[in-house]
């Protein structure tokens, strides 16, 4: 975390008249506004922590400016960081977006001096995490995931693709090392020892020491990190945590790719399920008198079962026989290529739970905290939320060859809310 | 295999005159043989079936040259294969030089524009396989391998790399997709079905069929190809067989790893076992009235189980916590580390014995056989010490996550060959 990163000649961190500027300079983008420069505005609107987002808004329309910045913000400029992510991003954006068409937003301009990529804006779409604190459901969300992650994961695999196909497209995310090697820290290995930037609510202590303390779950966690370096399985977006998700009544949208490289499909996966997980071991600490969130809890459990459904189904569909795939017809036959793709399926299935379980750990342990549990105002209910979602976790962790539905998980995370069940 | 492939400009195919002229205007080579050109002589002495390779000897010492031709020789010229596999061969060298110092032969000279690279004559150095075939034991063996496979593996894994270098690695490798392709059609497809290049020993036919209808058989094959494509553990030799491997009574060298990309450990390791194994096979096939060849059984089968037990031993030894290594310090106490490195180790075993039922079975019934039974020749005995080959690799393939030590192996090997067991 002390390198020091390549900054394109040229870059500068910009301010909004530098945006209006950039857009009235830029035809393609001011006609997507409409009018002219003094008819825009320009909002800064950043709620992450290495960039700087705008919303541009004219007459005509509206579009979103992102700029990586050298630097992870919230800590302030002694953690310097690459932003050649921004480079990531705009690949991970064109790939992704060719194998799952309509999903990530479309970029209308990139600037890579600038490190600054001018997207679609999306409206009326939220963050799907701040939706479920405030207790929305999306209708279309369970299938749209599990469509999106099986375009996006088998569309980008040895399944469906060349060899040589293959290891260009991991070719072109292999200089995304730095946010890889800091993937690594902030979620297999930071939380599992007192890391100086690691954060606790208060309460919590005797349980984040008992867990640290705990060889079979830091095993766990070590295998997961191993699978994450080594298992070239897919582009995986890398980041698909639920503030990763835009969504609407009728759409579901993915941004964020910057941390994309060719790695393991559960590492996705378990990263948007362990996401609803999290939320659902919220939502107790969300209730009024009005609403228990009961409904809430359960319509999460079930967007994660629905989604993998939906995934297994889409990944079936498309993991067929092609020339120069994995999967050639001449001994596919009698039923061997859909018994691979099952089997196939039951190791990411196994790897999903336990990234999943990596992913809820890390936001409760780490450096890296959520507003599903961070918006609890009440400590002592917050404490309880995520002390049971972090029981849920080691035990994902722990049993991941032994869970082997979605539909158990849902019951293991309804008896451990309910106090039904110690794991 | 219709595809061209980029040749150098300035490539042609060399004769032994050429050779001789080159290494007279390459003073560094010239030295190496000592006198003039006109003291030289130059033997082709190509055994392999892709590449042109020269003997040059003078008065003060011996190299050897290779080239990489623009075909698969021995089908002629109508199968393409590129002559950059030279570049991928220099750099394999190169960097299992360094990983395992001693081992891979040095290089004297690399000529990019004609794909020859000049190396180290291995002198008094036999091939293993046909030692193998003569009854020549090697005392240094079985250890020698060992070190060389956790050096050139492990040493080059995200067990002591960090992950900007491990992905350099990657990509110094990536290129050599053709091969990588190559290796999954003659190891994992082929054999499996009626491929029009495939030989059969006369008498093969019956089990041929049998085993190409085993649909378990061809899953377990599906996967280790799956296992083949996306597990990029290590920088791998890609063609370890006995041919490959040059000894002498206190030497082992390894040659020829243009084949060479960052894929399992358990491949190479996988297809040096199960090349010791196919040639414990084969013995019976070469006894005579003086000789049984029961002691050279025994010992392969030794070898193979000595070689593994130092890999482990190494190995461990290797993955100690390390600055951007996997295993951290801070997470790695209370034997966690060691417990996790155990943990791959018993992952790599289980590969090892996949691969090494395929590396087997495509020697009986793919385009590529051995001269452990090419050279037994009555053809009976050649298909009876093959079939039970056969069933050995077949067991291995289908039990893989079963057995759990070398020695057990050992035990099946001896129970097939004896006919105490039916697989």
């Amino acid at each position: 975390m002390s390198q020091n990163f390549d900054i394109p000649a040229g870059y500068r961190e910009l301010a909004a008249p530098d945006l209006i500027a950039l857009v009235a300079e830029t035809p393609d983008l001011a006609a997507r506004l409409g009018g002219a420069a003094q008819d825009w505005r320009c909002d800064e609107i950043s709620d992450g922590n290495m960039n700087a987002v705008w919303r541009l808004a004219g007459p005509a329309g509206a579009i979103v400016a992102k700029q990586a910045l050298p630097y992870i913000r919230v800590i302030g400029e002694g953690w310097p960081f690459p932003v050649s992510r921004a480079e990531y991003e705009h690949r991970a954006l064109v790939d992704h977006g060719r194998a799952a068409p309509g999903v990530p937003p479309r970029v209308h301009a990139y600037r890579p001096d600038l490190a600054l990529i001018f997207m679609e804006a999306l409206q009326p779409h939220v963050v799907a995490r701040a939706g479920f604190v405030a207790g929305r459901r999306f209708p279309t969300l369970a299938r749209d995931l599990g469509l999106y992650l099986a375009r996006s994961l088998v569309g980008t695999s040895d399944l469906v693709l060349t060899t040589a196909a293959k290891n260009a497209l991991v070719d072109r995310y292999s200089g995304n090392a730095e946010l890889c090697a800091t993937t690594q820290d902030v979620v297999f290995t930071g939380p599992y020892h007192e890391a100086p930037l690691n954060r606790l609510t208060p309460g919590q202590e005797g349980l984040a020491a008992q867990l640290r303390g705990d060889s079979a779950l830091r095993l766990a966690a070590m295998e997961m990190k191993h699978a994450f370096r080594s298992q070239a399985e897919a582009l995986i977006h890398g980041d698909l945590h639920t503030g990763s998700l835009m969504l609407s009544a009728d759409e579901t949208r993915v941004i964020d790719p910057e941390w994309a490289f060719v790695g393991p499909m559960g590492f996705d996966i378990g990263a948007v399920l362990g996401n609803l997980w999290l939320a659902a071991f919220s939502q107790p600490g969300h209730a009024t008198a009005a609403d228990d969130r009961q409904e809430m809890t359960a319509w999460l459990l079930n967007v994660a079962e629905e989604a993998w459904a939906t995934f297994v189904e889409e990944a079936t569909r498309l993991a067929h026989p092609r020339p120069g795939g994995l999967i050639e017809t001449e001994v596919a036959g009698d039923g061997v290529g859909q018994a691979f793709v099952a089997a196939r399926l039951a190791a990411v299935w196994r790897d999903t739970l336990g990234f999943a379980g990596a992913k809820m750990i890390r936001r409760i342990l780490g450096i890296s905290h959520v507003a599903d549990f961070e918006e609890i105002a009440d400590i002592p209910t917050r404490a309880a939320c995520e002390a049971r979602a972090l029981r849920m976790a080691r035990h994902l962790l722990l049993n991941r060859a032994a869970l082997r539905s979605p539909s158990e998980v849902s019951d293991l995370a309804r008896d451990i809310a309910q106090g039904r069940r110690q794991v």
